[in-house]
């Protein structure tokens, strides 16, 4: 059979996603990313797992029509580079897309940023089917988006539009990760949540989560949900301030972007409605009346799938621009 | 001779541009508003200017081949609406376009924002030619702003988007104007500008401006600006801080949209460098390493002509639309 792939690169896993032309999900192999050894062994990596998808679905080199392939961190559409990314130490510039081509025989190739691949694909095949844009957040460790205008992933200018997670909440507030201060990632991530818990713990407030005066090591966003859910003082309150960034992150994504639809995923939206009800609740309160009307806020439909759908996706929408 | 017709309606003036069907600015034309007499009024006063300029250059009643107006405050493109504006008191979901269109016989009419037609022809005819995307952000009283992506205005979902003057720059910050609080309107519009300007006079902070302890009415911004060219430091200190909120408004405008370019307009921009030059460093210091590089800040090239030129173009993009 002819098939598209479709490739999740993570900092600890390769997913990859064989799709029926018409974009069905046929089969999916899991594999690690062993950053640790290195660029070329990574590239190996993928191209192996692609290569043992294809042979246990009876797809021969030639039906492969395309491949996509969502990098975290900036990329470089154009050139097919990954130019820096958290999770991949010392990488910069790397070719990653004409390689992997290479690796597959010479198959039509698309990168894409990680965001913008879950967030098309939620677009496309998710809780955005039907509209004509949407914004994806990442709740995570970090704080991070993808954004789809009039049916079309924007890359911006730079390649660089939607990172939500740097929009600055609080003038020279808590330091972000990026080196500057007062990012919504800072407050509103699982980090960033966990950080200002153990400071209120510092400070002397009292949690089921800590003995009086301590501020245990490994506590996590998890964990202050859980006791959040069990009716912690603290943890309830340090919820409701992740909750109201999140509705500020909302609220310039409506004043800026306007769109249909703001869509949230990443481990953070495991908590679910109680996370979401008071992001939800903040932001209508905050948003302008069309807006506050009409904006819907939801959580991701294709979860860890997204991925690997999106760049299905963007590996369909390259032959069909070829083609046209 | 056939022409397009391009108004920029304010509360104040009438602006209507004639333009040659390859858009050179023929002849243009200003009349008052007259607000407070009344919407009939105020829409035969549009129709009578277009009539007197078409007139005046001998184009017949069937020349004209479209009309566009942009209007303040948010609109309904899809209907014609003005939603409402802060100069146009009891103004709400009134019908301008179908309106102004009987009036001028039934030529083809489309209603728009101001900012954005603004922005659309800052884009095609000033800072932005060439170019793939570009943020206008006007500032003068208030701070609003219009979106080009792709060389289309982004209108957003609910004809909102561009609202640069509400993102949140600071949680629970000074009051705005919306009713909100912490926007960047409420910091680095004129109006933010002088607030703060007379709320450091009220501390006791000396100024050139002020008797010691005073704090006098009818401080303007521009009075500000001449006197931190005069080297006032607290009127340096107020510009130096109006900068650096412009700076954080250009880096939310970056993170989530990264355009090409992001142009300046409005009242305050008559202060130039002594306004831009703070803006840009503190932009650039704050922007992601892509886009340091690449977008660029510049001011109107259109000027107070930007909105005629705007709607001028809209009208034209209407008649090739329909053509086609």
């Amino acid at each position: 059979m002819d098939a598209y792939v479709g490739i999740d690169l993570g900092g600890t896993n390769i997913k990859v996603g064989l799709f029926s032309p018409e974009m069905r999900l046929v089969d999916q192999n899991l594999s690690r990313t062993e950053v640790e050894q290195g660029f070329d062994h990574v590239m190996e990596q993928i191209a192996g797992s692609v290569r043992a998808t294809c042979d246990r679905n009876r797809v021969a080199g030639g039906g492969v029509r395309a491949v996509g392939i969502g990098c975290p961190g900036p990329v470089d559409v154009a050139r097919g580079l990954m130019v820096v990314a958290p999770n991949f130490p010392g990488w910069r510039d790397l070719q990653v897309r004409d390689i992997l081509a290479q690796k597959l025989g010479g198959v039509p190739t698309v990168l894409e940023n990680d965001a913008n691949v879950a967030a098309y694909a939620e677009f496309r095949m998710g809780a955005g089917r039907g509209l004509d844009s949407l914004v994806m957040v990442t709740l995570g460790t970090g704080i991070g988006g993808g954004i789809v205008i009039d049916g079309k992933i924007h890359r911006g200018a730079t390649d660089t539009a939607g990172e939500l997670g740097h929009v600055i909440v609080e003038v020279d507030g808590r330091p972000c990760g990026c080196g500057r201060r007062g990012c919504l990632e800072a407050y509103a991530s699982a980090t960033g949540t966990v950080a200002r818990f153990r400071e209120a713990l510092g400070r002397g407030r009292p949690s089921a989560l800590a003995a009086a005066g301590a501020v245990p090591d490994g506590i996590t966003a998890k964990d202050i949900f859980e006791a959040a859910a069990a009716g912690d003082a603290l943890a309830v309150e340090t919820i409701d301030q992740t909750a109201r960034y999140l509705a500020i992150g909302c609220d310039a994504i409506v004043n800026l972007i306007d769109p249909d639809i703001i869509v949230f995923t990443g481990g953070m939206t495991a908590a679910g409605d109680r996370l979401m009800g008071p992001v939800e609740r903040y932001a209508r309160e905050r948003f302008f009346p069309r807006p506050r009307k009409h904006t819907r806020l939801a959580l991701t439909e294709l979860g860890g799938d997204a991925g690997i759908i999106g760049a299905g996706l963007c590996a369909q929408d390259l032959c069909e621009t070829s083609a046209s």
